[in-house]
């Protein structure tokens, strides 16, 4: 059967999920798009897919691996899409929140942890940079975007799908979460005594990144272990807080690859 | 005299700029919004200033320092300028390409080139990046965003005012003419040779980032002295052009910075 009319429930729901934080919340749901990243939902976590018939001529059901799927007219794809070009392929699929108790942590775990990050792209992409870099979880901290809304799930490039992502109430609250489990605190801050370059990650570490507009709370900074500066140039006051993330997680890989 | 109809001629000339690449190309003006940037426009770029009458009002004329305005309508405002809120300030600015031959090159130059970054965000983050790790010039090849565009004027957060910006051809071209001068050409690339932290950006060096899509050129990849490799865990397969280049260029900063 194939859903012909943009007033199916069906329909109504994922254009929810696609507009809405608190639908995605409510359900525990969110919507991926497209080919490549649909393929790599896992299995356990794929809820339903929805694909185009001319989808389904040029590319098969091969990304939905055997999964459910029901078939949707180029209108109604258009209607449930956020991309304004859809491939023609979405799923509907279950979030996988970690709890912090449940952290990965053996060895010298990695955090990189969001403080009031409100660009979904940038969102996005500190999730790619932070599988890119080896982080073991990204875990938001204050008012973060949705990592779960359409543009932060694109701008990963499906590492949203493997990162695992942590909630912990604000910053400082997170650093005492961490500190506990011996993971050391990092805070990149305009006013850091120490250049990111000369601190040591090589231990359990955590990086923690704020807006762009604000930086990290007071209360977080007085939390950290110590706070980290990234040396600017010229007249710049401040990096893109993807640009400041990327900078500090990797600067961690390279001395953690020094290490014998 | 306050301009208040949408049909008057600047009004249609700003318009034009926003939108227009080839209006910018052909006049060699930009347009810049927002009371930060339009203050920090170098005098004698700044061709005329536009405000509105709520603008004066709260701020004054301290973002002009005495520069030519005219004084607008909040609703000519909304028709010229490119944000969806006006500040209520933006300025007709001309451009400041730089010649290859007069490339800022004392000392041990560091260049950024980009070839073929086709996203307008990402193009001011590399600007604004480039600038923030003490970059000499930014040189774009092949077929990049507009810089002056809105948006990646936007994203520079005034580095694009402060960055010398030079047009060199292709990626091939751009090596050759800067291989002229003494300075050694590294190539981002996934099939690089070299981990990015193995070279050595301390002499004149130029960090060449392709687009995401389809990296480097193979000719300019072949007019590498090197290719270096960012090290990626996970499923990652390449990283954010301005992730990216972030990452080389504070690994060439840090290395500078090491040098007695």
């Amino acid at each position: 059967m194939i859903i012909t009319s943009t007033k199916n429930p069906a329909v109504a729901e994922v254009r929810e999920l696609v507009r809405r934080a608190r639908a995605r919340r409510e359900s525990g749901t969110y919507i991926v798009e497209g080919r490549r990243m649909v393929s790599e939902v896992p299995p356990e976590r794929f809820v339903r897919g929805f694909v185009t018939e001319a989808f389904l001529e040029r590319c098969g059901t091969a990304a939905l691996g055997g999964l459910p799927y029901d078939t949707v007219t180029d209108a109604v794809m258009d209607a449930m899409a956020d991309t304004v070009t859809p491939q023609g392929i979405l799923a509907i699929v279950r979030m996988h929140d970690v709890r912090p108790e449940d952290l990965p942590g053996d060895g010298a775990p990695l955090y990189l942890v969001l403080e009031g990050i409100s660009d979904p792209g940038n969102m996005g992409t500190l999730l790619r940079t932070a599988e890119g870099a080896g982080a073991s979880a990204v875990v938001l901290a204050g008012d973060c975007a949705d990592p779960y809304q359409p543009k932060a799930v694109r701008s990963s490039m499906g590492s949203l799908l493997r990162m695992p992502v942590c909630r912990m109430g604000d910053g400082a609250q997170a650093a005492a979460l961490l500190q506990k489990k011996g993971v050391r605190c990092f805070g990149a801050a305009l006013e850091g005594s120490v250049p990111y370059t000369e601190a040591a990650y090589t231990g359990p570490a955590a990086l923690f990144v704020g807006s762009e507009a604000h930086g990290l709370a007071r209360e977080t900074v007085a939390a950290m272990d110590a706070c980290v500066r990234i040396p600017m140039e010229g007249k710049v006051e401040s990096l893109n807080a993807a640009v400041a993330g990327a900078v500090l997680l990797y600067e961690a890989k390279r001395q953690r690859g020094q290490q014998v």
